[in-house]
Order: C-alpha cells, then structure tokens, then sequence
C-alpha cells in the first residue's frame, strides 16, 4: 500500500518527486478536437442497437477504418456475427508498458418515438432554455470556432460509449500533431455488445490473449462524478440474484374460513426478511460483511468525494439514509442485499380475499471483491436455515407439507465473470499513474471513486487479463444514458479530451 | 344465558320438558320430495346470473307463481331492475311466532366450456365412479323410486341457493299432504343479488318492513359441516378491507447504486408487518382482541363441532394451525388480520434492479360482534404510528418525503350492512327451537356452529329486521359452490326436506 501517493492534496502530489512529461500543447488539443466533431456525428448516425448484428458490422467496420487512418493495425474479433475491434499502435520507442484501452460501439436499443428528435440515429445539436427545455439549433454550429460548452450532442450513444472513442482518437491526433509520441503503448478494444453485459467478452479475449496482453486496462465508460470533476473509478460492485419463494397452503384459501388458521406466506416472508436486516439498513445474516475493512486513509479518500447527499436524498425522495456506511461511498464498499421485486396473490382491482399460497421475492446481492457471490449466496440459505426453514426444490411435496411449518426454496441465480465485483487497489502503480495524469491536465486531484455500486461488466476483462484497470469516465453524469434523449455535453468531451491527452503522455515506469 | 337448553347430549334435551310437537310421516315426507324433483330441474333450467336482469326477473316470477299455488300470497319487490320475492302464508290458527326464511334466487357467472356438461344451465344426474370421477346418467332415474342418495345434480344454483328454496317448498307440500299446519307462521323472502354482496338487501327490507315483521330470521344458505351432520350456524365473521402502502424512494431506483442507501420499502413493510403479528399467528396490534371471552361452556360447544382438524391440515397443505384458538373453531371467533395480497415492484421475467418506490399490501380483517370493524382499523391505524410511521394520504409531497424517514399510507375500505358481523346467542330461544326440531327429526344434537369464519350478507338482513337469526344450511359441503360443476347430492336434499318438515311443525313459544 503506498498510501502517500494517492493522498488528497496537490501539495502532497508536488511533494512526491514526479516524473516530468512532455506537455501537450492547448492548441492542438483544441484543433484536434474540433477536428474531431465531424466523424463523432458521423458515426452516431450509424445505428448500434446491441441486438443487431448488422448495426453491431457497419460500427465495426467504421472504427477499424479510423483507427487505421490513425496508423493503427485494426482486425475484427469474431463474435458470432457482431465482431469486436482490435487495434495496435506501433510500439513506442522506449516505451515499457503497454496499456489496453477498452470501450464499446454498441448501444441500447431505442424508442425512436419517445425521443425529442427526429431520429436516435439522427444526431443533433441542442442549447438549454430558460425553463430548463432543450431546443435544436442548427448543427452547424457544432463546427464553429468556439461552440457553447454547455451545448450538447443528443444521439443514441452519443455518451455511451461512441463519444469516448472518438475523444481518444482526438487525444492521439493531437499529440501527433504535434510529434509528441505516447508515453506507453497503446492497444484498444472495442466491445460489441456491452449493452447486453458482454456475455461473450470474456471468451473473446481469451481467444485473442497474446495480442491482448497488456499492464494496465483503462476502461472508458461511464459517467463522471455528479460534480463534474475529474473522476476515477478503481472498482466496481457485481451481482448475484436469487429468487426466495416461501410458502403457504397449497393453494389460495378463502381469508374468511380460514384467517386465523392456515398461516399466511405473507407474514412468515415479512418475519423473515426483518430477521435478514435491522431497520437501520445494516445486514442481519451472519457474514455477510465478513473480511471488509475499512482504514482511516481509505475512508478520507471516500470522505473527500465532494458528493452533497443532501441534494441527493432530496432527488431520491428520502429523509435519511440507511446506515452501513458513514456516507453514500462507504455505503458502496459493503455487499447489499436487495428485493427487487416481492408478489403476494394480488393487489388493487384483482385482489381476492384469500390467504396466499406463497409469497416469491426477488433478490439481488451487490457483491464486493471481499465477499464473493457465492458466499454470500451460501450465508443467505444457512440464515434462512437457521430461522427455522426447511429448504425445498421447487413447490413442496404433500408429505414436506406434512413434517414441515417453515417451509421455503431458495433458487440462485448464475453468476457470470461479467457480473463479478472488481476493485483496484486505490495505491496501486495505476492509480499513481492517472492521478499524476490528471493532475497535470487539471491542477487538482481528481474525484476517486473506490468502488461504484453498480454492476459493469469489466469484470469480465479484468479477470480474463488478469490486469490493473481504472475505470476513467468523461461524459456527464445527466446524459440519460441507456433511455430516450442521450446526449453528451460539449464541456464534457472536450475536457475529457484533454485528460486523455495528458494520460497518454504522462510517464509510467 | 340459558346454557342448559344448549346443551350437547340428548340425554339433556330430554330431561328439558319438551313441548311435543305432531310427528310429520316419513312417507309423507318421501312422496312431497319426490315430487319436488321435477320442480327443482326445471328451475335449476332458468339461468340466474346475478349481473344480468332479465335472469332474475324469469326466476322471481317462476318463485313467485310456485309459491302461489301453495297458498302463499306473493309479490315481486322492486329491486331496480332485479326484483326479490316476499311470500306470506295465511296466519296460522294458534301460532304466536312468525319465522322469515330468507334464501337466493340469484347465482354467480358461469363459464359454460369450463363445466364437464353441455350447460350450466341445463341440469345432469351423475354417478360417481370407481376411480371419482362423474359420469352423466339418464336424468329420468332422479324421477325413480328409489334415487340413489349418493347421486348428484350438476348445475349453477343446484346447491346455492335453489336447492333449499325448493327443499323448503316440498316441506311445506308435506305437511299439507297430512292435514298438519305448521306451527310457526310463515314468510319467504327470496333475495336477488346475494352474489353480489346484497348490496341493495338492508334498503329492501327498510322499504317492506311491516310486511317483514317476524320473531326470527332463517337463513338457509350455505354448506353443512362437511361431516354433513345436521347443523345449525348462529354467526358469521364480518369483512373489512384496507390498502397499505409503505413509500421508499420517490421512484424506483438503481438498486447498485443506490442498495445500501436508500431503504427499500419491502424491509420496512416486512418489519411493519411483523409487528402486526406474533409467529403462532396471534395479532399483536393492541386492543385487537378486547372484549372476546369465551366461557367454558361456550369453548365445550366448540369443541364437540366433530371436525377432523388432522383431515383438514392435510387438504390446506399446512403442517400446523395458527394459534389464534386452541382448535378451528375457536379461531373464527376472533377478528382476523390477513395480507390478502402484496406487490413490490415485479417478480419473473419482468423482474429489474431495482431499489422499489413502493410496496402495497392488501389487507382484509375479518370481524367478530365484538370487534366493529371501525375499531379495529383506528387500532391498527394507532399501531402503525405507534411504529413510527408517518401516514399520510396518497402519494407523499417533497416535504414529508424530507420529513419523515417513515412515511405510510392506510387507505380504509368501506363497511357495508352486509359485511358485519352477527352472531346469536347459543342460548336464544331461537336455538333452543332449532335444536329441538332438529333432534326430533335425527335423535341427535345437531353440529352448532357459533360462528363460521367467512361473510354472508345476513348482516344487512339481521340489522334491518332487528330480529334473531340463525343460519340452517344444508347443502353438502363438497358443491363447488361459486364455481364450476356445482353440484347438490341427493340424500342432502331429502334429508333437509325431512329438517325442514320438523323445524316448520316444532312448538315455539
């Protein structure tokens, strides 16, 4: 752990003695990216719907084609019919490390009549009104001399996760022009079918291993931090499911003859899921935050997230916050344990007056490396033992019935290597690396984000590569990624462009 | 409380000093029921669903003209367009009481295709074969001799509720064949919309009161124990229902993000619902239960109800009975508290990752004379505060969402006439008539059940009458009443004629 290069302060970062790198110039990091505005709406205007292998060719083909443009050797990776691209740059003269870096072509699929344009496929320019509505104005002003940063791009992918392709192909224009080589080799993946949790990535690269290998994998995905500061992401939070069926009589009884009698699914489920969490939120079952530690260095990296959750809780419409952790980031270090969906008979104009026949929730467990799915997944059934369940497969037997009161099954989803939790130590030669990148193009430290809660499927790749990664997100946090109206804010990709450009010249020994 | 008089044994009801009452012929008693039979089929050929009035006008007018050419003076009452039947016998010489038999023309929907026989509405005699199923004999051999008892009738209102209006027709045409008057006067009212919850009953009866005047009310409706041993029903469970909703985030929310943060409404309803009830199943909402006593005798009353408790067990599924009563009976002496359905965003294939906005449940609360429903939803209302919930109505504002950290709604459902509850004293003279014309025609006690735990509509009746009631089913308990292949057996149908033969020629005084 060497915790004294990744403290806070930009004092403590001057203090430690850096490598000095070759600094890019604004001006070309300025001409690259206007430059680079034409093919972002050129290529946003090929549809990418993840489910469409022919969508998923024409992508591919289009960024092969860019890539060579800019001297690199590009192939297609089979995947059945939605191939991924691979490109590699020449090495660099002196170069000792390599760094992978990966996104996505593909996107979610869309609703082309939900969307405040004429087509998702349609990119278009829009500037904020006073009351807060989008308005198009004409796209041609993209290309001006100094478009409106607060302008944004609307386009399905326009964020996610066309834009941070292009912006890296800016960021190497304009080192080249102006004969800056990169400080590390460089190889790039494109996923082809992110949106639908990269099933198949894991295979891929394994079949593509050697011209794969690589130090470290930055993936360029996701949004910044809400603030809109420089962010890092140095892990992730995976998933596991599982569907809890208790169960009542063997079939819905009339509530009247039998309310007070046949004991309802609906109170042993409620009995139950209390004894799984006290009402402060915390987890109940034994182990389950087992092997989490959190020391005073990492916790002032989380406290140092500027995240106002009082803003935030007032967006989610709650008066306070459960308490496993002492703020929002330390809430995400923890495995959650989660009913996403709980039925009982029915409710509103269906409703009977029956006591139920069972009651089904379903469960999803936000995993951390620490605590491994199928742990977790084992801790939950010996709790529910424990409570005096018997654990059937399926709708019990007559004489299960019989012998047992308790009686309940417990139905584990698969976990998949892309649903796996991931995490990068935060003092890891990566995290040193890019934050003296970031550093350099911003004057600040930038927002570290220990683990997100949410799922991504770099999992897959990490564990495949069996290398550091960093997750280094650009666009902005409201870009209503994956539903109608995605769009990319225009600050956003040029300094996200500016960040990548110091990245790839910031030395890495 | 007249204790003696109700006593369990026949030993004790013949030390009581009966008065005695002339013996109706047994082949008297035959001849009327055999010549009931066709009537019965013919009626049973007029459909009578409840939503659809011209059925219900055929049917009160088919009523009313057979119970005119018994002797009774009849009309129609005017039900908007679903008119009920009030029949009166001219004053009997002697007779000091007058006894109202209420009953239903009316029957629930049919679906015709789910019925094994070519239509609801055109009545079948089967015959059970060897491996239970039902096979269709030739109609005509009801008309035979000797009709074998385990025979059935398949067709809607075979059982509910047309049997016994016929049975009690044939009863009367009995005791007219021997010259014996009965000993009660008596009237008939025929309800037309008792499967829609009677909603128009209580005003009916406001509107005729004086024509109505009685001393009791008798119910026929409704199975028999399912011994089928001869029984009498002194009160039903009445209903109240309400919607509970428990508001988490103020709309579903990633559940990575945000598991571990914001509450998730299924926990703080399962803990709200576990308050509400211990695991044996008693309600723990305080005052739940006050003012229920049940003295020894009344607990002996109880427990001499012959029902196979181990039987029964095993037709629900369960391995063990709540311990609301120390047997089933017991139980439905208390007002129950049942989830009759709970939704928390979606299970299956349309479950999502989500942290839920919100979780409804249904709740319905069966009620007992001595727990008005009104109490006990301010009670259960007082319970949930008393938790720490805010309620509020509907959908929370900003505000109270910023407020309060546990915000609940309870949404009360209206308490009709025909949903309360009603129950007669086990030692009403009531009783202890029914009880001896019952043991005069069996030589046994019958089975009394002190209150069953489902809602008839008697309450609207009862309260508009102000009279004692008591329910004398006698259909048997197996007739799919309500759904398809409804079906009435034979020997139950003689055997209530032979019931109704005493009970219409008992001394009251």
């Amino acid at each position: 752990m060497q915790f004294s290069t990744f403290s806070l302060t930009a004092a403590a970062l001057c203090t430690a003695g850096l490598a000095q790198a070759a600094s890019p110039s604004i001006s070309a990091i300025q001409q690259a990216s206007h430059a680079s505005l034409r093919e972002w709406i050129d290529v946003l205007a090929i549809p990418n719907d993840s489910n469409v292998a022919a969508d998923i060719q024409k992508n591919a083909d289009w960024f092969k084609a860019a890539l060579e443009k800019r001297g690199f050797t590009a192939k297609l990776l089979p995947n059945q019919s939605k191939p991924m691209v691979l490109a590699t740059l020449p090495p660099v003269l002196g170069a000792t490390k390599t760094v992978l870096f990966y996104a996505h072509m593909d996107g979610q699929a869309v609703t082309p009549a939900e969307w405040q344009q004429e087509s998702p496929w349609k990119p278009v320019l829009k500037e904020r009104q006073a009351d807060g509505a989008w308005k198009e104005i004409a796209l041609d002003q993209l290309y001006s001399a100094q478009p409106n940063p607060e302008w944004r791009v609307f386009g399905r992918s326009s964020s996610d996760d066309k834009a941070p392709i292009i912006m890296l192909m800016a960021a190497l224009d304009a080192l080249k022009q102006q004969g800056l080589p990169p400080a590390t080799n460089i190889k790039i993946l494109l996923d082809s079918e992110e949106e639908k949790g990269s099933p198949t990535l894991g295979q891929v690269i394994q079949e593509h291993l050697a011209d794969l290998q690589a130090d470290a994998l930055l993936v360029l995905d996701g949004p910044m931090h809400a603030s809109n500061r420089p962010t890092l992401v140095f892990g992730n939070r995976g998933i596991a499911q599982a569907t809890l069926t208790v169960y009542g009589p063997s079939q819905d009884l009339h509530s009247g003859h039998y309310g007070n009698y046949a004991a309802n699914p609906a109170f042993t489920m409620a009995q139950l899921l209390t004894s799984m969490k006290a009402p402060d939120g915390r987890v109940l079952v034994k182990g389950y935050y087992d092997g989490i530690t959190l020391d005073a260095q990492t916790q002032a990296v989380m406290k140092a997230v500027p995240d106002d959750e009082a803003a935030l809780r007032k967006r989610l419409g709650i008066a306070q916050a459960e308490k496993v952790g002492s703020n929002y980031q330390e809430a995400m270090q923890y495995p959650s344990l989660n009913v996403r969906g709980l039925q009982i008979a029915d409710v509103g104009a269906k409703a009977r007056t029956v006591v139920p026949a069972q009651a089904i929730a379903e469960l999803d467990l936000r995993t951390v490396p620490e605590t491994p799915p199928e742990r977790l997944q084992q801790l939950l059934k010996a709790h529910i033992e424990a409570q005096g369940f018997q654990l059937v497969d399926g709708e019990p037997t007559a004489a299960q019935r019989a012998q047992y009161p308790k009686l309940a099954s417990l139905k584990m989803g698969g976990v998949s290597a892309s649903s796996t939790a991931v995490r990068t130590d935060l003092g890891a030669p990566i995290g040193n690396w890019l934050r003296q990148g970031m550093q350099q193009a911003w004057g600040e430290t930038p927002v570290q984000i220990r683990m997100m809660g949410g799922t991504v499927p770099t999992g897959a790749a990490v564990q495949a590569l069996k290398v550091p990664f960093v997750i280094v997100p650009m666009v902005n946090a409201d870009n209503n990624q994956h539903s109608k109206n995605e769009n990319m804010r225009l600050g956003n990709y040029f300094d996200g462009i500016k960040s990548l450009t110091y990245i790839l010249t910031q030395p890495w020994q």
